[in-house]
């Protein structure tokens, strides 16, 4: 938070911030990058406000790689939050210990905020997340979250909901594998999305058929069962 | 604009507004339902203000129900639209006219605004639209729209553009075309949404195949080989 005080409220947008749901996949299951809140014991969404001179996706790309590192991603819209209680929801915070740090100006972040979520999906091996301040991002199981500051655990369901409304005709397992990958991990990221079991020879065979995938080898030096890789064969998502 | 003023900034949620994209098919054409606005000469999209105790959707649903009468339609959050040149897209109009006859407080409305787009489909003859004080709100051609307010005319172009990406897997005929219709106005539809023409038999043969649609009669009082009419069979959407 701290790059928002040489500023005051005039320079940023008034009661508007931006919060980015960054998913990735990793050893089967779906994570969501947090930040380590700078109030003790919560964690937060890579989150920040919106400069008096700049667009909100502009500011969402600055907000993301100031906080976590991170560059090159496609961010999307994809939901306003704007519950009047938002604000209330953080009442329990200690936010006189942050006054006595930076002064008396930090109170306008108590005012009533409604924040633009956007999404990523990300590769898990592309990412190094770099620290910011005393500020800590890093992986978490989505169905296994912290304690979420704000409203910033629904914001996580809300993202997951919208992208698995699309995931039967937008399917994006393209952004969380890495080129080579097996179909048990491809099958992973659709029965969580889809919310099902799949079945594992007519996911493989509907893949193919589909065109999809394609075998591109075996994972090498291991044994001669070692488990088939494939790679996409349509880059076009 | 009137309703805002009685309050003053306080009560409104800072530098944020709403904007409604409300589509409709008549006559072969796709229309949007503008206002004419309250500074001579210029159109703009039912839109307005969020007050303090408000959350955005509930916010869209009042404000298009005082602007055009319309209640009981699905709005959907489509994009935020956040360039910081959208206020001065408005240089050109007489703000001291409006000074005049509303007094110098209706000056927060220069400054800058993000808007969140809202969307809806809504069958041309279920709507009865209801004038708002000067207001007179009425359907305009999308593909000839008159002169636009601010950056209105790429917001209308924008929704249509998110509803063109989604329509091959989330078509929305249904919430365009009355409960009978013939399949000539349905193709219309598809092609504005798709881009293209479309083969007359093989669309119906498709839409039939597949089980989107049924036939339910034909035009009544009228000749032996009058259209035939056409009623949706899935109305999950």
């Amino acid at each position: 938070m701290k790059e928002y005080f040489p500023y005051n409220a005039e320079n940023i947008h008034p009661g508007f911030s931006i919060d980015c749901v960054i998913l990735s996949y990793h050893k089967r299951k779906i994570y969501v990058l947090l930040n380590k809140f700078y109030l003790d014991g919560y964690w937060a969404l890579p989150g920040g406000f919106m400069f008096a001179n700049e667009d909100a996706d502009s500011a969402a790309y600055r907000i993301l790689k100031m906080r976590t590192g991170l560059s090159d991603i496609y961010l999307r819209q994809f939901h306003l939050f704007s519950d009047p209680k938002r604000t209330e929801m953080n009442q329990h915070l200690d936010f006189s210990r942050l006054e006595a740090q930076m002064g008396s100006q930090i109170m306008w972040i108590m005012r009533r905020f409604v924040t633009m979520g956007y999404y990523a999906l990300v590769r898990y091996d592309d990412i190094e997340l770099v620290s910011h301040d005393n500020e800590q991002p890093g992986w978490y199981e989505v169905d296994k979250l912290p304690s979420m500051y704000s409203d910033h655990a629904n914001i996580i369901r809300t993202a997951i909901t919208t992208l698995r409304e699309l995931w039967e005709y937008f399917p994006l397992g393209e952004k969380l594998l890495p080129e080579q990958f097996t179909i048990s991990n491809l099958r992973n990221i659709y029965e969580f999305m889809l919310e099902k079991k799949l079945d594992r020879r007519n996911f493989q065979r509907k893949m193919l058929t589909d065109g999809v995938i394609q075998e591109v080898g075996r994972k090498e030096g291991v044994r001669y069962n070692a488990p088939v890789l494939y790679s996409f064969i349509n880059k076009k998502i």
